[in-house]
């Protein structure tokens, strides 16, 4: 079994009947997913609630029915990858473009677990990019105002074509090798007009399952 | 001549031959912008940048033609309404749902001046309904965030259908009645996931025209 593959259906052991669920974006969950579709094809009663539209279209696909946020009172639990990891269990996330999405659906879960393999883990944040969700008219002056705090930025771009997120704005991903205070830089960036949110998670992750070829490793907060 | 068109049209006197402009939108500086077509058609050399919809059509029907601010280096000088002012030029704006751009604008802009009526100047901000600009998706959560913190919030509606902003976001009128700590508040919004920003501009007025049937007063900063 590949690390991402034994990070993936490790996390559905915590899955229970009855249970409203976020389903997370990437390739590490896309596991835990084909495990949620054999949960309630075998009869357990799930309520899912997806984070981006790859993921709906992988939910869709596996005849998972889906709820909005907007549909439920609360999310017990929500999995999902991360593209960093720290020991305080902060991350970073958004490699994908879903950021927003899952940020929105992380803070408002009771549980969130995300599954990665061993090479997310790092000491310190911010080799990863960190993407910064922006609006697309405050685009180029943010660039600008990044470039002048040297966060060396650069606009995602997908085949030379600016990419759009889920809510119609870009990504601004700031290449800044190391970041030494995370939660006071995501406050940071958010108070900035323009800012729609980072992908920077903190105090958000409470368990991370980290797997390997031999099996997962759990790590509670 | 009427309040806000006495100070719709003071402000035009701070405009000078070859600035970069950022048009408000609102009833008040309507009369700005009729003032600043009649500039351009007189020969004056004028940048515009719009900050709504709105604004855009008003500035097509008058021959102003528009660039965007992703087009210009700087912007010189910004002309914009308020709902409420405080004596520290202070607000709220957004009562007409442009709060967003009108922000980006304002915050890139070396000068900005407000245009008001004198029933828009008031000792504590917040008698007018506060606009928070929230992603759609994470509405409903929201609203009942604040409805805990007892902020009285209504999603907003145009003939009972939701209203939604030029980004496409959605707004939720807070109705707290008064707002103690204007800049702790902002910040305090801001750095909700799921908020875009909010209608509280703190620190980027520089002078207020205050408009009366008889004339118009000019405060500074």
């Amino acid at each position: 079994m590949n690390a991402k593959q034994s990070a993936g259906e490790k996390a559905v052991e915590y899955i229970g009947d009855g249970m409203t669920l976020g389903l997370g974006t990437g390739s590490t969950v896309y596991y835990t997913i084909i495990k949620v579709a054999e949960l309630i094809k075998s009869g357990m009663n799930l309520k899912c609630i997806s984070t981006s539209s790859s993921t709906t279209r992988l939910a869709q696909s596996l005849n998972i029915s889906l709820l909005t946020i907007n549909d439920v009172d609360k999310i017990d639990l929500t999995i999902d990858g991360a593209d960093e990891v720290d020991k305080k269990l902060n991350g970073i996330k958004g490699g994908g473009g879903a950021l927003l999405f899952e940020k929105i659906v992380a803070k408002n879960s009771e549980l969130n677990i995300w599954v990665v393999d061993s090479s997310k883990v790092v000491k310190q944040l911010g080799k990863f990019p960190l993407p910064v969700e922006v609006i697309p008219l405050a685009s180029k002056k943010l660039i600008e105002d990044f470039v002048s705090k040297g966060y060396n930025p650069k606009l995602r771009q997908d085949n030379e074509v600016v990419y759009v997120t889920d809510s119609g704005n870009y990504i601004i991903d700031l290449h800044i090798g190391s970041i030494d205070k995370p939660e006071e830089f995501e406050t940071s960036l958010k108070l900035i007009s323009g800012v729609v949110d980072s992908g920077l998670f903190i105090n958000v992750c409470d368990r991370v399952i980290i797997g390997t070829e031999s099996g997962a490793r759990v790590i509670d907060k």
